[in-house]
């Protein structure tokens, strides 16, 4: 099966990176993790991409966020792009989602570090089917939880 | 081999989609196209998403954008977000990526729709080394262009 | 007299409807809480408008903010949409208030649980002159605070 | 039947105006329809909604837009502010959408005097069944335009 | 001389109020505060303007921010509007400076009720030649003041 | 009486000028007409205006705009900023209005060079009721015009 | 003396690079064009950038207009960037400027190719006076400009 | 050796200048630091730098922000500008960046102090090779600490 490798711009991005690592862990994916900056250090981003048999890549980063997208100049296999917030919060969002013609990022909303790993799921499921029924019940739980918070609200606030 | 669903939210993003669909075929995927709307025909969608056997879902759409939500909502397969801009270019793009934890959708650029059929390539490449190969290809292409672009642009305007 | 339902997209947005719920009691209108999710529980937004006699439906989301639209979808009523404030609030707003031709959201403003409250009863006030007493006597009291904290300020503050 | 009382902030609003009115017209909804500015002409605001007998108000404006809030502060009757596209799209929006406590505006999107229409209609179906019944057929025509749009678009681009 | 009237939209505007009362007091400009509504009691903000013998106005405003307008809609003195920051800090500052042609509103920065009352001293010294003396005098204040702390900072961290 | 000083940025700023001087001529302001560029020739704009009398200054600038500011630093005289529309409307927007504690400019609407001239005219009445004739005949007639568009809309559109 | 090399991300930037050409060419500087694209061509990013004996850089980009942030990660001499405009001006803008600590890049304006190769001259003045003179030089034009448009303004318009 | 000069706007400043202080220091670049505001001493920021042997300034700025500006207005040399973050984060961040032609302003990131002293080294070790020096010397350091900070995370969150 095929692994995932988290790459943050900068330790400080651990926090969001973390919203996903138990989300892979319960889905039964192995991943890989790993700082190195687009603009500290770009060897060592494209020695990370080009060496690594990882099936899909979450790229984690703030301000300018480069990162996902110098993973996606060396790969061809999906980058998913998590920008970070800060005092701009737009800075990091719009640098991950608005990629030029024939590269994407795959964009996941400010700091949803447990969306891309949901979506790193979604993807290798296509060929693991195991993940698949994992994805299902978790969003079966999902659902559930939403159900048992609207009979507490219910009780909580009157109907 | 998985296909694609391309979903646009109406007739007039087909524009959108059809800067994707080339490279679909390119690509050697086989892809089917629907108009369904969140808002309009929410029934149409949950309908197309359920009973599609499409591995990748791309959908397209502008203003409140619902529909990669709203996609997403009815599968456990990766879904692409194309947002389309309009008069307040914001409103799609941040519907689009926003998306609460545990339901992602894989945002590309404002009008983007040559990025989403790139990125779904990219997905479906997993378990099919022949679109990887392809993809290399086409990556391989872009760059041959930008050298060539830049030896036009050095006889244009001298160095 | 018709009802309200009062759906929050995520048991975090009670507050916000708590902004609301004693201003619904004090112009005497039914209500019924609930929380839905339109990506997590889709099925679940749809039973509980299609299953409602409610007159007006109030609903409250951040982020994407979908679950407004979502309700606008599956009934003819009229639909208040609150969008909740966040990291980016400009996301929960355009994407309640930038509803497609044909499927309107009566957005109020961020976190304006209590707009949709005194909406909803001018809403129902027209069929029932009762509620639209106690509206007139609502905003007289507003305009009664108004001038109190008018004499306040001057006595404070010197002239 | 009650009807609906349209104001512009200025004849430049017209256009955004007349796509609802033939929507008002087909749901078989009276109005009627006045230019007054809330900053040129504050008195005739206030006497047009003041002598008004109709049951909902749209109010159309741009820039600083404080129409739909002033015609607001004269009725407790629900006021659908419509904000007008400009230079700066965000203004009008702002302005109309932000209402203070107590006081709301249920505002529409940008140029959307096609869903202040439709969102008058569902407001006066609550005490009308018969406009109820025709905007349930409009929502049906709606999706089946989305239908047949979707035959064109598979016919055209092929599957 | 003229006077100034201070009108807030809302009692809690007051802190924004209080950074130019005592610039008032100092430039020997007579004032009086008010807190009246243009939504909760535009009855009020008419009555206070037209029975007012200001000079200039000063109006303070958060949201949707309609107050500054409404003044400026009864009185052909000059009024100054003071946007008040909140979650979304554009709506208040658009709300206050995008106004109709014809009909200005003289807009200072967020909060900034220091530099309405400042505008204001300016206006009122074109006719008071002892205000345009103490302004003056406050602005040479300001520079000294920009002078010391220069000093200050090259003492603490050297040069 | 007091003059008016108004100084464009640029020559590309003179149509937003021109929508203000046929105001000054009506309102029997007399007025100089200048260019001098903050950046450019940062000493014209010092001795333009620390050699004139004007009362009130207008000051025309787009992008960083900072003609207004250094105006407003050379006289304790009002200083109107105009805002000129770009690439980034809210850039010169926001340089013109978010001034330091201390120097105020009065902002008025993004090419509002109208809105510049009326409140010129409203500060400059204070001194010369004849002025303030001229404005209250000017405000009558906008308003008449606003009753005659709404005679006219009525009878184009129905009501 | 030390030359500049342009890189633009696309062909298509090839406008904004063409306003500071004749620039550098006026100050007499050597300077060489060239395409690469961080995203589409990283490689020849890096080759071009450490195979480049320039002294400055300037790097011109769109969308998330990551190139001059990659262009100074290989490079301890000045780079300065130039955003394109587009859809969504704000992603160029903040892609460019936003930088990480230690990684700085000279952010100009929007579309200013011009300022790009003014800035260059202002960098490689310091090393070389004959630049200098010729930058005092170039501004002086630019003041007289300024004058002489003033002149033709009051002639035209009046005063 | 060439000198920086580093001017703050206000005290208030003092943070941002310094986390680069330190840097210039590393750098072996001699500073001199001082308080002046385009606003409030106008004359002061023209005497400072026509008075200053400086070879390259950081002007340093809050809100309407136009010290760059007005400092590059009085030399040709490079000027640095350093937005400073406030209520309204794109306020400064324009105000700088967005100069007009023929005036640059080489703007760095929001409170970025210390990448205008690494841009400011980064300029003059044009002519000092030994600053060229130190400045590899620093990248490298900030390698190494990536480096390090991607072993701890692999061991902190296994992988």
């Amino acid at each position: 099966m095929q692994k995932v490798l988290v790459i943050m711009g900068s330790k400080s991005d651990l926090p969001v990176a973390e919203k996903g690592l138990p989300l892979l862990k319960r889905f039964g994916i192995e991943f890989e993790t790993a700082v190195a900056s687009a603009h500290r250090t770009p060897k060592r981003v494209e020695d990370l991409v080009k060496g690594s048999d990882a099936g899909v890549f979450i790229a984690i980063a703030g301000l300018s966020a480069a990162l996902p997208g110098a993973v996606a100049s060396f790969t061809c296999r999906p980058v998913i792009g998590v920008p970070v917030s800060g005092a701009v919060n737009l800075d990091a969002l719009l640098s991950v989602v608005q990629m030029p013609p024939g590269i994407p990022v795959a964009a996941v909303g400010l700091d949803r570090g447990d969306n891309a790993a949901v979506l790193a799921a979604e993807i290798l499921s296509l060929a693991d089917p195991e993940i698949g029924r994992r994805l299902a019940e978790y969003r079966k739980e999902q659902a559930l939880k939403v159900e048992a918070d609207s009979e507490q609200v219910r009780t909580d606030v009157g109907s």
